[in-house]
């Protein structure tokens, strides 16, 4: 299909896209990097044909995974930010009032070609004095700082190629090192609709290291799984948070997607998928 | 593409599905009408090249459409369904402890196929004592009857040939002399990701003659809006149910995506949404 991207789900089904214009095609030292521009979404960002984010619909993403867990953290200081390279995710963090944010990003062209070709996802973020950027291994990095965090994010692509150890117990064994006792980690854990067993193995992961393991959903439209998957490992459940703490602590964000009450109702789990996913209710 | 399924959302975005077989392809008075089957949906019913339904996720649209209206009506007996004719609608609803289910289907050949290669779907439902069947037209039929119906369920296809006039103000206005006092109607709505229009013309519509309006939200995967909107009109606030009676009244229903909290979530519009459809927060 010429002119088409697709972006393919479980071996029998997808979702496709009309190049109206590609902005960008290039091969960096991990991936196929492509900007494409689509009359219903905007302008598009793929790496090795997976739909990472578009200008329609980035919010929801990051603004889960920004949220819910800086949300559950009484008054979280410092940020790691793992992977992300489109900024999307950084610029919901720092929105907070935290003192620093890390990101360690494997591939810098990634960085490079969102802040050409799609600058307000990021907007200021990379310039805030609150900003350390690394271009790094995120596994090596983590097993080399000596910093500690308050939260740790990790914005990862699909489990293939470099992203592999990001979902595995000795990466959130480290991880788990380098946090205050109050600290917790939040990942995207994939689909639940094609993707149950690297959710089932990603939770069992980080149970092995923290208390409470657990996920929320949104609502992706341009990931082909559409519902996608967000767990959080912590000290205390990251859903246990007031509504009136959640208004008054992103008052001022302007979200798109996050109110108090989607807040609430990410984290109840459809029976099926609850089943899917080996989770009593 | 031969051998591929593709469902247009928007001009410039559809979804597609590998076909392994075609176990039914014929062209009724109304639609083309074909079940196909599909590796990761199961089998799938499309008509006029839109999906449907399909085994894999009917169960999201049907319990929404079925036990949002139900559960806010205090104690439905009858039932008008106009549409739905794969019947999965009507066997949710008669989960309910409903006396009468009349459904009006224009398509004939919808039933048939369905009960033929789905009958998974409609269950016992068409023969269910309390059912009522009658091949009809649907707006003309809520033109003549003089029954009345405590809640009346609009389960279309999309806004085109025949079941434009299901989205018009002329019907609304009928079927709410054809509603009890505390009677209420539920529409299927469309996407709020590319028909925007529609959403908003049927809540104007249904507007005009209701004094509550109110539109939720659930995710199916499977229509390339994915996210899909359900409209009530009705004289009460349809979301005021409490989680003790929704999970009373739904005991033994042996639901696979509505709960307590899905159902509350379902009202929680994001921001974006609300936004679009020029709903106040």
């Amino acid at each position: 299909m010429s002119g088409w991207l697709t972006d393919v789900g479980g071996p029998g089904f997808a979702h496709t896209y009309r190049i109206d214009e590609e902005l960008y095609r290039g091969r960096s030292a991990f991936q196929e990097i492509r900007v494409i521009a689509n009359s219903d979404f905007g302008r598009m960002l793929v790496l090795d044909e997976a739909v990472q984010t578009t200008e329609r619909d980035e919010f929801i993403y990051h603004e889960m995974l920004a949220h819910l867990p800086l949300l559950a953290h009484p008054a979280p200081r410092r940020l790691l930010i793992i992977g992300g390279g489109d900024g999307g995710l950084l610029e919901e963090a720092l929105k907070h009032p935290i003192e620093s944010a890390v990101m360690v990003e494997i591939d810098r062209d990634v960085i490079d070609v969102t802040r050409r070709f799609l600058p307000q996802i990021p907007g200021g973020a990379f310039d805030d004095p609150r900003t350390r950027l690394h271009i790094a291994d995120g596994i090596r990095f983590m097993d080399e700082t000596t910093e500690r965090f308050d939260v740790i994010l990790v914005d990862s692509t699909d489990p293939k190629g470099p992203a592999i150890g990001l979902f595995a117990q000795p990466f959130y064994a480290a991880a788990r090192q380098r946090l205050t006792p109050e600290g917790l980690i939040a990942v995207q854990s994939g689909s639940p609709l094609y993707q149950q067993d690297l959710i089932r193995m990603v939770r069992a992961n980080l149970a092995a290291v923290f208390p409470q393991v657990v996920t929320s959903l949104a609502t992706v439209p341009t990931y082909p799984g559409v519902l996608w998957s967000f767990t959080v490992g912590a000290a205390a459940d990251p859903a246990a948070v007031s509504a009136e703490s959640i208004a008054r602590r992103t008052a001022g964000f302007a979200l798109q997607y996050l109110t108090p009450e989607i807040h609430r109702g990410a984290f109840a789990l459809p029976p099926f998928i609850a089943r899917d996913l080996g989770i009593s209710g």
